[in-house]
């Protein structure tokens, strides 16, 4: 296979093959580059395959394994006994650099803990996060980080999720001088948890950052940050509220008149940057691979999604020129 | 005065008297029962008095001080020196038993600090939190709290939270068994910190409380749970965060085409029961006395919200039932 093969989980997540297959189709079809290795069980899996031509396909991969991981799977029973789930194998396939990124809509916990033991972190970084890209009102992303991969973090946690932000922005997103911010719950300096307070003084100290300080809740969508570091709980709540606020207005023409139908129809044309199906895709950035987390619920324009960000992730080589910020700048990564 | 007298503290929020000043006139040409004490300095608050004809209203007495609380004043600071300020001088009133409830667009910390102090929580109940309510997709109202009275909270604060909450979704909101839920980043048992795994153990163990599980952000605005629980940094990012979504999908008319202006005109009307300016108004619970917290960017019609919602709270008299929550069931309210 050649340098640009992407390796899908078609298992996990609410609707498996239904959504992952026909996403992968498309895939193919749009990137005339892409390669992929498909793994799932085979009863499942066949099935699908065969609807959507992909069993002989040219470019693609299929490697069927007996086991699955539940959302109901804690890491550390997920990480122990299944080895031969279609998430683990994925993840083999990526530390054989067999592949150069991994798409998983399964068990977020389950992911992190497989991918820090078969791919590892990148030297100097303690834990992997979770980022996420927000659409701005004017345009534009802004990327979050945790959402969800780490419940609860220290001072430290926080400035290194800053710096892998800061390089996702430059590299990914193309930012030139990102502008760095912690999610807090007011703008002063006294505001704030202890770990938010302390993560602030010591970005305060990094000269070479361009820390702007606080933003809240209603400042994600806004033009206030290119990058908004918080712990992941607080980030996963925040991501999933958006999301529903949106739905919620996106969805209202669903059960009334002729008149909300025609509006929503053309309001949702005109908010898809809003629309969580269009942005779906979270990255476990700080691992020595690329590894992007779809939604659990996502439908396949937004598997398909995550499967254009992993190869975006390939194409900028996010893992290096994080492991290149670690190794350049020590003294920073370290600092509490 | 009669029975009904709030206390507005005229000063904090971003607007200060010339928001508050036209809310209380429009309060007391809403509610002919209604009397009003009215805080701030004589400087800042009379012309604004003068120009609603509130200076020699029958129903409200004025009350000038020479302090005020600013945004970057911190709680202890607030506490010590402060005690001439329109937020001090309202909450004392409310000590004396000469108003009912408070209600005050200022610094949240600072309120809080001088509540506990001026007030006294209820016997049993450890911290005070901040709840409000979030309007439903189907209609009717989620009860949400801690929204950011208590940035880091324990398990056992957490149920003092939910027993609190139930309360007010009773007595307050009319529901017969309300459903209580903790706000998590899974549905999932082994989900979300120790604080909050810990907190459903204790929940489940309380035989006559409904208590639901787990619910995410998503599930804010929807029909899981009358009550959600969290602490007060998640409570506080969530609630701004929808707030920051709404206003960004109900302002998106404001400066596009005709056709944009009409759209958002018709979605903005029936949108209403989803835009923050119409459920403005968080309460501390767990006081003595109501106290209502206003948004500090509130506009006239949010703070008459906050101001009605002070008088809802008096007829229903929120303190008397969480007090009497907390004294008949001290082995729920204390367990860990």
């Amino acid at each position: 296979m050649s340098q640009l093969t992407v390796a899908l989980d078609m298992m996990g997540g609410d609707h498996g093959p239904s959504v992952t297959v026909p996403a992968a189709a498309q895939a193919l079809s749009l990137l005339p580059e892409l390669n992929l290795a498909l793994f799932g069980p085979e009863s499942e899996l066949s099935p699908w395959l065969s609807r959507f031509h992909l069993q002989s396909h040219p470019r693609v991969r299929i490697h069927f394994c007996t086991q699955q991981v539940g959302n109901e799977h804690k890491p550390a029973y997920a990480l122990r006994h299944l080895v031969d789930s279609s998430m683990r194998k994925a993840l083999d396939t990526l530390a054989e650099g067999r592949a150069q990124a991994c798409v998983s809509a399964g068990n977020t916990g389950a992911l992190m803990a497989m991918a820090v033991k078969v791919l590892n972190t990148v030297p100097g970084v303690e834990r992997p996060a979770l980022i996420t890209r927000l659409p701005r009102a004017g345009g534009g992303y802004t990327l979050l980080l945790d959402v969800g991969a780490n419940v609860s973090c220290d001072a430290h946690q926080l400035v290194q999720f800053a710096l892998m932000g800061e390089q996702a922005s430059r590299h990914v997103l193309a930012v030139t001088r990102p502008r760095i911010a912690l999610l807090n719950v007011g703008a002063e300096a006294n505001k704030g948890n202890e770990a938010v307070r302390q993560a602030s003084r010591t970005l305060q100290a990094l000269g070479q950052m361009n820390y702007v300080g606080y933003v809240e809740g209603d400042d994600l969508f806004s033009d206030k940050a290119d990058v908004i570091v918080c712990d992941g709980f607080v980030g996963n709540v925040a991501l999933k509220t958006s999301e529903g606020v949106a739905r919620l207005l996106l969805g209202l023409g669903r059960r009334r008149g002729l008149g909300w139908k025609m509006l929503t129809f053309w309001l949702k044309k005109r908010l898809s940057h809003l629309n969580p199906d269009q942005y779906n895709g979270a990255s476990l950035v700080g691992l020595r691979a690329s590894v992007v987390k779809s939604h659990g619920s996502a439908g396949s324009p937004a598997f398909l999604n995550a499967i254009l960000q992993a190869v975006a992730e390939i194409e900028h080589d996010l893992p290096a020129s994080i492991a290149h910020r670690f190794d350049t700048a020590p003294q920073d990564s370290h600092a509490r």
